[in-house]
């Protein structure tokens, strides 16, 4: 296991109206749509984009997704996702998420999500060692 | 322009929770969708599946979508959704789409989208022999 | 803890273009969706359609969900989804759930939901009793 | 018909990995959900949210969309898209939008939807006097 960095990361956005359902909420399969764009989000802020690790071949594809909802998110409310690397191993990692309401800083939905790095081929590789050293580094590169 | 069949292709399905939104109804972004799958029902009863025209290396990229909203579906409803080849051109397709509430049969929605024949490289081309024959042979092959 | 059914229910589909995205697999936020539509498809074969469990004035909400991951599913697929209720209290469900792929039965998710029964004003309440009988009884109703 | 403001209206945003398919692109329908947060967010602009419009009782439901695809967006692009009150009448209002890469300002898809303003028995309306008010000075409110 090599040590993750403290670095949370944060991005702010507002609902949208094809994400609520007819329940008058949020519907939960948008929560994992929005675990994704934290992680894109976070690649961004540690300089890699996830474009760029596709581009050098390599896909950290989902092996596991796990949602806990307290509080439903309702349209147009603005939402601060926080997104921390919270284990990094040769070949996986592990993204624990938060859904914060940004008026009053509520806790809505936690979660997280389980990786592993493959090739285009679909074989499981070693994360590459440019990547690994961003993904370690956070945010602080 | 090629003769287009007559044939009127019937897919019946159940709404999804997931397709409604806050209003009560189903999102309107959700008859896109059920669009496509008419077409994907549609190339499947006429025994060339939209699966293996991407596998022989080529693909009918949407140019334009239309969509009217006359009463609005709801959840659980059964849908039947009447998929037509409108047009059918050397390069391109055209087809008609009517969905309607299978209980009496009302038309809820209506609409057209427009396609080109690309290859992988999204060059425009002739659309292949083989599936042209099946587009304007209809599910009479 | 109530007894609940040894029924598992099945239901088969296609897989939707919309459903993939860009590494050319379905994208891991729609095995939720259909995880919805297996629970729908459930309670339609049990003999009380979740419709009608809004209409009485009751929602199932979700509170919790896991997915794993093994293969993924394609484009056009034709997809076996199996749901079983896999815990059932006075005031919450559980249900159980694996997809496979109809053509040799491969196992490529699984996962399950948990759900917490409230009224239209977010009060946690007992399921209703017919309700109640419809889940314990499972398909034999 | 009344006078619409010159106001176009601009929001940036990524392009999500969920919003792509199996073409390795973005999904056509992905459009029409960005369409409304154009309006979304438009109506923000103009000091109006659309959740205030529904909160006193009116929906401004769809009737009809339109988008021609020019060139594909790909994922975690930036996206400037343009949203401007086409037409306002008493009853109604009709979009137009945008959607350009930000990079280079290409214009990749442009569209329009059309609304009509209901209550909630689903009864046609005229727009309120303090919402027309706040559409028809557009941003200068």
């Amino acid at each position: 296991m090599i040590k993750t960095p403290d670095f949370v990361h944060e991005v702010n956005f507002h609902v949208r109206y094809a994400e609520t359902d007819a329940m008058g909420i949020v519907h939960h399969s948008s929560y994992v749509i929005w675990f994704e764009e934290g992680r894109s989000s976070y690649m961004r802020a540690i300089g890699f984009p996830y474009a760029k690790v596709e581009e050098s071949g390599y896909y950290f594809t989902v092996t596991e997704v796990w949602v806990r909802y307290l509080i439903p998110a309702k349209y147009d409310e603005e939402i601060c996702l926080r997104t921390r690397l919270g284990a990094l191993k040769s070949r996986g990692l592990h993204f624990d998420y938060e859904v914060h309401r940004a008026a009053d800083n509520e806790l809505l939905v936690s979660g997280y999500t389980n990786h592993v790095c493959i090739d285009r081929a679909g074989v499981v590789r070693r994360i590459p060692e440019e990547i690994m050293a961003h993904l370690a580094a956070g945010a602080s590169l």
